[in-house]
């Protein structure tokens, strides 16, 4: 796993900028860089302090490729004027020696450079291979730098929150902290075993049960988190049906502008924007794309409305949009069809184009859709009548809890399933408790436990999950 | 011009990466910056060395925005872990106190640090007015400046060290040379003024005269020099000319692949591709769109081959394409043609498709176009025979000059349009000279000359030439 190459990477964003900066991590850093560098003084890196930072002139000694053109001995040729900074094991992010090189943003320069630093001897680092050495040395346990890569790609406040705080190790101490209680448990239960043929019970079977007890609340809590994590990190899914011509697309441009709206006062920064995805203070609203219902006069359920209503199923909130101005012959019917297919999710009903309805076709608009039991809100998208009314109700009907500081909550599939593990693992513990079984199998149990609990920071590992999380970082993390 | 604002800007290119570097320039850097970081020991930006990097959390104190919802106290909101480089005025890029903020790659993460440096007392930094501010802060002269534009943009090789070689200096040290002679010069002139009425020179009329046609011979080669400097900037226009179904597309594509899939060795680079443009070697030819002549078959001229024959007048280069398996029966005239358009300009006549012809009919091939003199190359696109060998012909054709290390050579229209102005200033000292005229119109015009020198290093500037260059640059640079 381990290995001692030194690896380099461009670090920031790909493309033109101001800056780039190129990361070389590995015991050779210093050394590799200074063959393709000249600093201040011709002093060597390894002469320079930690965490200073040192002009210097990047120069690459190959001759040509060219030979056929005069090639009038230009031997040495000057790449760039950079800064680098100097880190020294283990104080780096990686632990190791490390060197950033801060060239200027041309995609030309930091080819060369990288180029030149391969041509030294350094390898060009994998996908997340920076974060996979922090973690080999020791600097993050496993689910911290999962935390690294969730941040990196996190869009929204809510999902950069759960991020940070994963980054910061809170969900990492409540898991070794029941890991060592597991393990306080099982010493016990152990040490009966070597006394197996006296019949002495060293562990007290209520205290066990007991605490075992508590180690399942407090997993199933954080297992049952992930259900808000999932939605916090992933976007909650909204499914926005209608017939044609409604104003489906005037509403949802209007959402999604309103955002980049906002984005774009900061100048100078481009947003890889997620289609149809609408951020509402920090919560990220998922767009499923529904094809209109088409306004057929007969009220066969043709393949149109299945469509719409497949996508239902994958939404936990459903706007249902009706065009107030033009109510269909269809309408009630197709309403308790939604109703029907909706059982069990959030539906929130729209009235559009209100602008242009008199108060008494309000009324009579209302009064046909009483039977109907949910959310109701009169907006029009076109004129943005109650739209920031519809995001707040689109907020409250989420009704996604806060997330503060300290709050652990699971984000991540591969933690949840090793979580659902280590609760079936505990479950049978107790149950083992309750039909009083040998010492033998009860330690079996709780040492699954703690080997679920284990794989989540990272204290039980293999090749095949590093390999799995670490690939799907971006290279130069 | 100068301001006294302190200055944010994302430097490195925009998107998603490993990290991105966030720049803070001015007076107040390290107390704005402070507002917004908790460092290690709690200790203030302002009490760290120069020139040293230190780990940190960007905090925000701000409330969230929604009091709607339950606010539970969260004033303080933890944004991102992040290493923070400090320097100290006058030894920065800009000459002013100056912070980078080197945090995780997330969009969203970027944009909350410089809204929340925003919100602390920074401005958004217009494009270039890093660069601006070391310019005004005389870190660098203008050419300098303009050079950093021109380094971040280049795409090649030559384009690179044309760039580089602008930016260490040796373009304004000349300048500065020869406005210093021009000084020495125009002191000794001024001289005689003063002494007017006793009508004494003394300055050496034919001393003056050599030092003037000296002086002009400098100018003169720099101008020149723009001829070979536009080219190496901006790539050698090419017209790939020929009937339809020649080859045309195959063999364009294949210039662009095979550079592509040098570029695409080093991984995680991903490359703003410039649409036809082809790296040989470092020089870049530029591919003009032309449409492919339609085979028909009268030899009436018809809009389509004149608008490929206008595109010819753009190009330095023309490749004439000829599909050797399939000789129209209007070959011969519509070669002739282009001979006519194309004169000036170098010819390449290229035979495709020869891995389908027998020696015989090469032969007939060579016979048919033996009256047409200028380059010839027989290959095949497709099957890429002889297609390197095209390369290299391109190369000798082009006949670049190559650029070592301490060539000055021009590339910036407004240099060159510039030293034109000073070039023609100086031709009149010189026939001032020649007809005697009297030390105050010889005083006006070496007075004009050094004007329009100083303009490019930027001794001589105004408010419209500086804006109208940093316009140009990058934000955050």
């Amino acid at each position: 796993m381990t290995n001692n190459s030194t690896i380099c990477a461009i670090s920031t964003p790909s493309g033109t900028g101001g800056i780039a900066v190129i990361r070389v991590s590995g015991k050779d850093a210093f050394e590799i860089c200074d063959k393709i560098l000249i600093s201040e003084n011709n002093k060597k890196l390894s002469d320079f302090q930690a965490n200073t930072i040192h002009f210097g002139k990047i120069i690459s000694e190959q001759k040509p490729e060219n030979s056929n053109r005069q090639s009038s001995i230009v031997n040495r040729q000057f790449i760039d004027e950079v800064l680098v900074s100097v880190f020294r094991a283990p104080h780096s992010f990686t632990g190791e020696d490390t060197v950033e090189i801060s060239c200027h943003g041309s995609v030309f320069i930091q080819q060369e450079i990288l180029k030149l630093l391969v041509e030294s001897g350094c390898r060009l680092a994998a996908a997340g291979e920076f974060t996979q050495r922090a973690f080999l040395n020791g600097k993050m346990d496993l689910s911290q730098a999962e935390a690294v890569a969730d941040l990196i790609a996190s869009q929204s406040a809510a999902a950069h929150r759960l991020a940070i705080n994963q980054m910061r190790g809170g969900f990492s101490d409540e898991l070794k902290n029941l890991r060592s209680q597991l393990l306080d448990f099982v010493s016990l239960v152990e040490l009966e075993l070597d006394f197996s043929e006296e019949d002495v019970q060293f562990a007290d079977r209520e205290n066990l049960k007991n605490l075992a007890i508590n180690i399942e609340t407090k997993i199933s809590q954080l297992a049952d988190s992930f259900q808000v994590g999932n939605v916090l990190k992933n976007g909650i899914p909204v499914a926005l049906v209608g017939e044609t011509n409604v104003g489906k697309s005037t509403l949802l441009n209007l959402l999604l502008n309103e955002e980049k709206a906002i984005v774009s006062e900061i100048h100078g920064t481009t947003r890889d924007v997620i289609e149809d995805c609408v951020n509402i203070q920090g919560i990220t609203f998922r767009f499923i794309d529904t094809a209109g219902i088409r306004q057929t006069t007969d009220k066969i359920e043709n393949l149109g409305i299945e469509r719409s209503f497949q996508q239902i199923e994958k939404a936990s909130i459903v706007l249902w949009l009706v065009d107030g101005t033009n109510i269909s012959e269809r309408i009630e019917w197709l309403t308790e069809k939604i109703f029907q297919r909706a059982k069990g999710k959030k539906i929130i009903l729209i009235f559009n184009k209100i602008d242009k309805l008199s108060d008494e076709e309000l009324e009579i608009l209302e009064q046909l859709f009483s039977p109907f039991d949910c959310r109701k809100i009169k907006i029009s998208a076109k004129k943005r009548l109650n739209t920031e009314l519809l995001q707040q109700l689109l907020l409250e009907t989420a009704n996604v809890p806060q997330i503060s500081e300290n709050d652990i909550v699971v984000t991540n599939i591969r933690h949840y399933e090793a979580l659902k593990n280590a609760q079936n693992a505990i479950l049978r513990v107790i149950d083992g408790l309750k039909s009083d079984i040998s010492s033998e199998f009860l330690s079996q149990d709780i040492r699954q436990c703690m080997h679920y609990l284990g794989e989540i920071t990272g204290e039980i590992t293999n090749d095949d999950i590093l390999s799995n999380i670490f690939e799907k970082f971006c290279i130069g993390k």
